[in-house]
């Protein structure tokens, strides 16, 4: 099974890459605000169903993934 | 309006990240395989429409967020 996780950094969260992103880009000329960048991880894992995907990205999320504290997390699974 | 972009390695293209972060879930016991990490930047910007807005965000995909060669690029508007 296939799971995609999106790892944001919370509203209100210091975002230093997104402001050096954001930064850059308006020197290039663009009219952009609230530029925030975060991490997307696909992962291939054996699973019997989704309820025992979501759960062990669960745990992956909370021991690797992401930071609970200052993060916030996107799951999406795609069954094959 | 904003809008999304993901960029991940191409399939194929060595991603040292992916294979680290592989690395510990299998040690930490998960049973996973080919994961691979990207970037997600959600961007704010002023755009007339969703023609403007993607062909704005095409531009900066080729002048700053994305390296062609190596990565691709996924874009997801949210009109507001």
């Amino acid at each position: 099974m296939k799971a995609t996780v999106v790892v944001r950094p919370k509203e209100g969260i210091l975002d230093p890459q997104g402001e050096a992103v954001e930064g850059s880009l308006r020197k290039l000329g663009f009219d952009v605000s609230r530029v925030r960048v975060g991490r997307v991880v696909d992962i291939e894992l054996s699973a019997e169903n989704n309820d025992e995907a979501r759960g062990q990205i669960e745990r992956m999320c909370t021991e690797l993934l992401a930071n609970p504290l200052i993060e916030s997390v996107e799951v999406s699974l795609d069954g094959s």
